[in-house]
């Protein structure tokens, strides 16, 4: 009997416009003024002063607007790293990530990969991590999948969709403003808000779940259906409260594991690029018989915000691409065992979960 | 507008019987062989083979027991930090407390002053301690107080019941093992428990929340309902839910504060010895016009568990005796600020509490 020494963040700023304080945050943590803070940020605020005359840059700091329209990948980190290994030759003083979950993935995996030789592919898994990170900050602009206190960081490798789970990966500092959340579209919200949603049925229903997880998926569900379903809340505390909800989230996978959606819809997003929570949501909307009450909530909440939930993403894939992504979903081991029990192997074959990808 | 940057605790391990993982989380932090771990624990568990036989001794460590019939005291804090000092010459690996919020807040203590000059009583107050603690393990046996998990630890000095508060004051570890509360005596459950459900009412209707403590507040009140209203818990299920309640009413408290109840408690300890978690009852039964919904739930839970509340406690108290017990509860200005607004004194004058202090 051996229970997980879970790590969380040692640093936490809630509060709309604790961005500001970022400058006094980070100052004490820099090395020397030629080791720079590389600050990652999402490229939708490439232009957007409210946003970036904010970011407290001196000395050598560099900003690096990313993408987020495509899943994080294991090149990208690797390219990441080269170009600020080169660019920062008496070290680098911590990597800032302000964005959603991919910006803030990338972030704890460059930090991760700074300081530990090789190729981010070959620390896809559990605990294959060496060194510490370098000192890095998570500002998530978006709500939903946790990203910002997870153990992990989810990238797309050439083999296997895949964190690099380790205890180096939770960022040192989190700074909790859901001001910055308040553009963000509403599809976007929605799904990466379902993504929390999707994830605390998937924890609350598993069979790894214990009283400390329980705690905080339950806390999280609660937000989740005050926000989607009720209509009480004024702009604020809706943007308050979904940023909650997505912090309790990510906390209450510490002794638990997600499930069924997930590992569906890693296999899409490897094969087809969707993004985690668009994907998550088209997967879930199938998995009736195996979540009923979390689904017929989920129709709920699409049809009372009105979303477009993708169909016939998989019609016309043909049986090698069907192939790839049931390989990438059976590799995903703790995630069935979690859902369904020891015994996953009897109840999800790979036919099965042809016919339930045919249905996306 | 600045928000605390709170500090949490690092590293936690929640599940029952793992208190044996201690030796496997502590060995990698031993200086060296001659610098010990020293391990405070409630004298209650003395003789108690289940519970000592496990605490993992190696070179110098030693167990010292200590009473908890007494609130903590700056000068006990003194004597113990001056008993380490003398005894582990080539420093100390670390505290670790095993016990209820005495005995975690002694071991708070304690490992800051080991790293501090001077006397115990100088750090009373807000964010006056300099150096970092040395590493200190926080495990309790008792769950309510959220000593386990606060910034905090509450100290009787020769002028004040004040807090060390500081971000050196949190555990850079804890334990939580349900399993070591199943021998606390009925009474002293109920006390303590109901020490978190009065904390989560008062941060819950107090002025400074916002939506991080009330998340944390809601969940942790939600479970002591469960666990005192409710008849559908087995015993174990109770102790793993009382623990996560303890943990998350503690977390509740970092942009919030406690209120009435705690403020005038702080008095009656500091003047009659009484202890924490029954001074609060105590109090509490009388604050209906405060805290109408909290204390007409709480009355509920004293007869559901026929629990007694003293009463009478106050009567014999000269003037002098009352004006003691009011400067102390006068002087927690923030917890009457949380509880009443900014313009409190107009509502609670010298006569509003000494009506107060003499039905209890």
């Amino acid at each position: 009997m051996s229970y997980r020494n879970f790590p969380m963040v040692p640093r936490v700023v809630f509060g709309r416009g604790s961005f500001n304080q970022l400058e006094e945050i980070i100052s004490p943590k820099r090395l020397n003024v030629n080791a720079p803070f590389i600050f990652l940020v999402d490229d939708v605020f490439k232009g957007n002063a409210w946003l970036t005359s904010r970011i407290p840059l001196a000395y050598d700091d560099k900003v690096l607007y990313i993408s987020a329209n495509e899943e994080p990948k294991t090149s990208q980190v690797d390219s990441l790293v080269e170009e600020i290994i080169l660019t920062s030759r008496q070290g680098t003083s911590g990597i800032i990530g302000i964005g959603g979950g991919t910006i803030l993935d990338l972030a704890k995996a460059v930090s991760i990969m700074i300081n530990n030789e090789g190729e981010a592919k070959n620390y896809q898994g559990w605990d294959l991590v060496k060194n510490p990170a370098v000192y890095h900050v998570g500002v998530p602009t978006l709500s939903g999948t946790g990203a910002e206190v997870s153990r992990t960081c989810v990238l797309t490798g050439p083999e296997k969709k895949l964190g690099i789970n380790s205890d180096y990966t939770p960022f040192d500092q989190v700074i909790l403003d859901p001001e910055l959340t308040k553009d963000v579209p509403k599809n976007q919200w929605f799904y990466t808000g379902m993504d929390c949603y999707i994830h605390c049925v998937e924890s609350l229903t598993g069979t790894f779940l214990n009283a400390f997880s329980r705690s905080y998926g339950d806390m999280a569900l609660q937000l989740c259906k005050e926000i989607f379903l009720g209509d009480n809340l004024s702009v604020n505390d809706a943007q308050d409260k979904l940023m909650m909800a997505s912090w309790h989230g990510g906390m209450s996978i510490a002794y638990s594991q997600v499930g069924v959606a997930h590992a569906m819809s890693y296999g899409l997003s490897y094969l087809l690029g969707t993004k985690h929570g668009i994907g998550n949501c088209i997967v879930f909307d199938q998995l009736g018989e195996f979540y009923p009450e979390g689904v017929a909530l989920f129709k709920d909440m699409v049809k009372k915000h009105d979303i477009y939930i993708p169909t016939g993403i998989c019609a016309h894939l043909d049986d090698s691409e069907f192939d790839k992504m049931i390989n990438i979903s059976l590799g995903l081991v703790p995630l069935w065992e979690n859902a369904l029990g020891k015994n996953w192997q009897k109840i999800i074959t790979r036919e099965k979960l042809k016919s339930l990808y045919k249905k996306m």
